[in-house]
């Protein structure tokens, strides 16, 4: 006997089980594709996540757990029979504590709008995925998004002071606290940050705010005539003593293809790449000038000062200009910060020798880049040509320190590929987590880690 | 037969086994004392680490790690009968790299050695507990210790990028990355960190620099009626623009301690508490003249500048002041910082209700305050009595949303009272990574979770 009757008994309505549905609730943004429809979606309100939780664990149904379903490594996508489990309904913002700089949401918050409610205490949440304005909270943190404030205010993990937790068992745990310091057990916030569902599902969370920076602010436009030499920019700009709000990259077709998406005047003028920094406050202008002067010292062609809207909504949009133009697969690498013009150079090197285009946009000053290998000929599928050509640049991320995920997370994407950056030894501790917080292998299974 | 012959076989003259330096090795700096001898010492050097762990292991002998043996919570005292890893010679700083601006250093090393190799590169190690001159960073690791600048700076688990460790089994894993974003993997590094050596041993880190703040420094001295005043302005410090440095409160009784032991000229003069601040950078200036603006009206009799070392010394010594006075039992509550003033009001009533003084300082723009239970008669002995009013302080603490611990840890003192923080499924959870980290149950048991 189908155990989905029992399912819908429970939840009623909030159990979606439509063709059109199951297909609707079935992708994510990412190039995975899944490889089956989902048995149900349940659209959780309330205390319906653990009910669901519980159901699916009594079931043996593999569980995948979406938000806005901007996730760009296959975190989301459903597995065939199994069960989704949205938690875009739980879309509250259940208080904002400006006294103690805290803010209480649901997990299905989209992100832009708790920064938009914490600003009318003058307050802010800092971390600003390029999705914040569709992706939730809640999916934020579970793969410990970054953005482009991240480099001034750190990733989502640093804006986490607790969690509201359902675990495969049904059961509910809350980590954290409110207060600044905490050392009573484990960091279990932490762990939960960037699991990618593979733990538990988290519902709710305590998120920090800070003061929203006030004063001056200026933004400068680098042109340089090597993505290189951009790279030797950042990696000056970020072992000085200036702190930037944001140190955006893109490269000249990246540029180019967000031109033709959404024009906003924005040009390399022929430059290699563009740098675009921001610095806000007192010392915003005295910080241009050393940003300037390094950059230049670095190679640039031109620094100029710009507004700032137009070339961060430029940033913003780089995903879907790119995306628009046909298939890719695109890259989430991390390195020390001294290797970023090491790791440009070796991309150009890649898309020479393959022939490919390889246009990168990157949160520089983190450290964060996203190289796309643009998929050749006619084909509207990835090909494996593509991946391979993406695996050449990953390995060479790992050989020079990097990571192969700065901020989109393992999904099923680079599920196969952990072995590349963890040792059995460290692989094994890992699987110990998962295997003892979800015994029957349901949360997001084959995923993560 | 005894298998110690087999761990001096291994490890040569690693190894004690001297009365004398059993009983050495015995005590850390807490109330706590040894219930017997441990069986031996281990002077890790090199990869002894892992040895002692496996002989351990394989004959189920209880482990207890210390650097210093600086920890107030019980953590590093040994077992009757257990092995003692001392990791105080493992103390090298293997490389300062200011281009990535990490330091990679072995657990030993004195924390205060670490900032002084930063400061030859303009750099910083910014976690900077009032031990920071005598604990080990692996210590601090251990607890994830605060210190004065973690105000602005964060505290320990904010610096740390990567760490090795030594599991029970004793394989060797290695978490985190260089890298300043890296979702590959559960943030195993924030697991370790505070895990006060229940999980695995912590033999190195990657530890993470910042610039060296530079500029303008000013420092004041504010003197407050009652200590409720002086929570006030501390919460309308940190609920504004401006950041500070370092944001200290110390209370009459404190101050009185402190000039006994180690004379500087502080005074409360008469004042209740005195707040001790300092700004650095462009912007001191107009910070003080903010601070002083918020600290009169909260209610300040005088506010004024003062010679930082001084002050900041002032506070370190703390803690050896009021223990030179007898004995006392001392708690490390932290508070969310709108509750600051509702704290030190209980405090107060706490005291006059119980008739005995209760001198407080504290990290107080974190939240994080140490007040002292004074043993009352001629007892050299901890009594029973100040226990049960330092379980007032507890939970008051806990009522008004605090933590029993803000960055000494839980070690032995607090082990039994975890119930009242944590509820019963959280508690569930993190003694399932105990026990899947620690299957037998020889790292530091009963200790922290």
């Amino acid at each position: 006997m189908s155990p989905l009757p029992d399912l819908i008994r429970r939840l009623g309505s909030q159990v979606l089980t439509d063709p059109a549905d199951l297909v609707g609730y079935s992708s994510d943004a990412s190039r995975a594709r899944p490889e089956g429809l989902p048995a149900a979606v349940v659209i959780a309100r309330s205390s319906a996540v653990a009910a669901a939780v519980e159901w699916a664990s009594s079931n043996y149904v593999r569980v995948s757990v979406r938000g806005s379903g901007t996730g760009l490594a296959g975190g989301a996508v459903a597995y065939p029979g199994g069960l989704v489990i949205s938690l875009a309904e739980l879309n509250k913002i259940v208080a904002i504590d400006p006294a103690n700089r805290l803010a209480d949401v649901q997990a299905g918050v989209i992100t832009a709008n708790i920064d938009r409610a914490a600003a009318e205490h003058g307050l802010m949440y800092a971390p600003d995925p390029a999705s914040s304005r569709e992706s939730t909270i809640g999916g934020n943190i579970a793969t410990n998004a970054g953005g482009l404030r991240c480099v001034k205010y750190g990733v989502t993990a640093d804006s986490i002071a607790a969690l509201e937790v359902v675990l495969a068992s049904g059961e509910i745990i809350h980590t954290g606290s409110r207060t600044r310091k905490n050392v009573v057990g484990y960091d279990l916030t932490s762990l939960f940050v960037g699991s990618e569902g593979t733990l538990g599902i988290v519902t709710a969370a305590t998120v920090r705010l800070r003061p929203r920076p006030v004063g001056t602010t200026v933004t400068f436009r680098a042109a340089f005539p090597t993505i290189a030499a951009a790279g030797r920019a950042v990696t000056a700009i970020m072992t000085s003593d200036v702190v930037p709000e944001v140190l955006e990259l893109m490269d000249r077709t990246s540029v180019e293809l967000v031109e033709k998406f959404s024009p906003t005047g924005l040009s390399t003028d022929g430059a290699a790449a563009l740098l675009v920094g921001q610095f806000i406050g007192s010392t915003a202008t005295s910080d241009l000038e050393q940003a300037t002067t390094m950059s230049r010292r670095a190679g640039a062609i031109s620094v100029e000062q710009a507004e700032g809207d137009i070339l961060l909504e430029a940033r913003r949009v780089s995903s879907r200009a790119l995306s628009a133009e046909g298939p890719r697969v695109s890259s989430d690498v991390a390195l020390p910060i001294a290797r970023l013009a090491d790791m440009f150079e070796a991309i150009e090197r890649i898309s020479a020798e393959e022939g490919v285009p390889i246009p990168t946009f990157a949160h520089a000053g983190d450290g964060n880049l996203h190289p796309s290998v643009i998929v050749r000929g006619d084909s509207d599928e990835v090909s494996d040509d593509a991946e391979r050509i993406l695996d050449r640049i990953t390995d060479t991320a790992l050989s020079l320190g990097g990571t192969m995920s700065g901020e989109h997370g393992v999904g099923s994407l680079k599920h196969g590929s952990l072995a590349k950056q963890l040792d059995p030894a460290t692989m094994a501790a890992h699987r110990l987590i998962k295997s003892v917080f979800d015994p029957k292998g349901i949360l997001t299974p084959g995923r993560g880690i």
